[in-house]
């Protein structure tokens, strides 16, 4: 396939995943279906709804549901910040907003080694390790490397990282969603568990960046 | 019903709806029960196993399945700080602790309003107005009046709130939980988005308050 047609081919799996919607694209009512039985909930893809998604097992296509609109405000947070000020980092010992959306792919990236290929926590590759370990621990080495890149390259890294997501998640159904880790170090922890975790997990550094946002130093030009 | 009777009979019912756990409790595994038909989830009712609750609607008991887990890690921020600590305010726009964790609450008690009582956001009485909206609104007045309390204070109120949303949620089905609002300011919103929201909205200010709580002057003790 050439590099167009797969462009193109990713584009309608992003429309179609609802991914969209968190740009800014008003959310389009696919027709419903029922899933499995008549006691179930008909999918409705519009992105204020969340629920059962086209396509998805129902509790799969929820979880994705809530995950895509997640990603709404947190993109929306970040959106229009120059370099400068995705950069800034307000003291010794805080993140930069850039860092910190870095850190955000980082999770979901070790969360889908975890869950999909069900590798223990940390027992993945030297090489997946190099790519994301400095997003994931942030800290000093974060402030130092984490550096010079635009509101694009964070976006664009984020959305390859869902969309691996969203291919991982096509191919499942409620029950690997609800399939309990007995070691998990919280405790028994399900699949639904972790990825809600991941989920929650943007709205926690939104909430930093938010703050950190609204104390940006007044743009030097 | 005498008020011993009242506080054991609430007792019972924090127990059975998971909400022990997030002070602290271990999780029991309740006995499993399908709902509604073959398709369907059992529920397992361990602290971190998200999905349907016993005595709740499928859904509904996994969304509170959600909001109990999220509790969790708000309360520990807060938990063993000083009234002082829950006072800080690190700057002229910041907000302290305290003051958030009571905002968690307003959040809380105006989406009972508009999704139980279904009235329109800010239609609710005065009397209403004028317990919540200096938490809900925050700011200068929230600075200005938000203090002086200790933990268990912000705790109880907390726990009280979620135990009127817990009573409800145990009168209501899936179809409840998935009809949408057409008027919402957002676009069409369905009452699982709002109260998605609610839930990752304590996961917002969770960010905030671990920030604040990393950079409280050392105890002056």
């Amino acid at each position: 396939m050439d590099s167009f047609n797969k462009l193109n081919k990713r584009r309608d799996f992003i429309r179609a995943t609802g991914l969209m919607s968190v740009a800014g694209f008003s959310g389009i009512m696919l027709p419903s279906i029922t899933i499995g039985n008549e006691n179930s909930i008909p999918a409705d893809d519009r992105p204020n709804v969340i629920g059962p998604r086209t396509g998805f097992s129902p509790q799969v296509g929820t979880l994705l549901s809530m995950m895509n609109w997640m990603r709404g405000p947190v993109l929306r947070t970040a959106k229009g910040l120059s370099v400068e000020q995705l950069d800034f980092i307000f003291d010794a010992e805080s993140n930069s907003i850039g860092s910190m959306l870095l850190h955000l792919a980082a999770t979901e990236r070790y969360y889908q080694l975890n869950t999909f290929d069900g590798l223990p926590w940390g027992s993945w590759d030297k090489s997946i390790k190099e790519q994301w370990d400095t997003a994931m621990n942030l800290g000093d080495e974060g402030r130092k490397k984490i550096k010079g890149h635009n509101f694009d390259y964070y976006s664009n890294i984020l959305t390859e990282t869902r969309l691996k997501t969203i291919e991982e998640f096509k191919k499942r159904d409620d029950e690997w969603l609800m399939k309990v880790d007995e070691k998990w170090p919280w405790g028994p922890t399900n699949n639904y568990c972790k990825w809600f975790h991941v989920c929650e997990h943007e709205s926690n550094h939104n909430g930093q960046m938010k703050w950190i946002k609204s104390r940006l130093p007044a743009a030097k030009k």
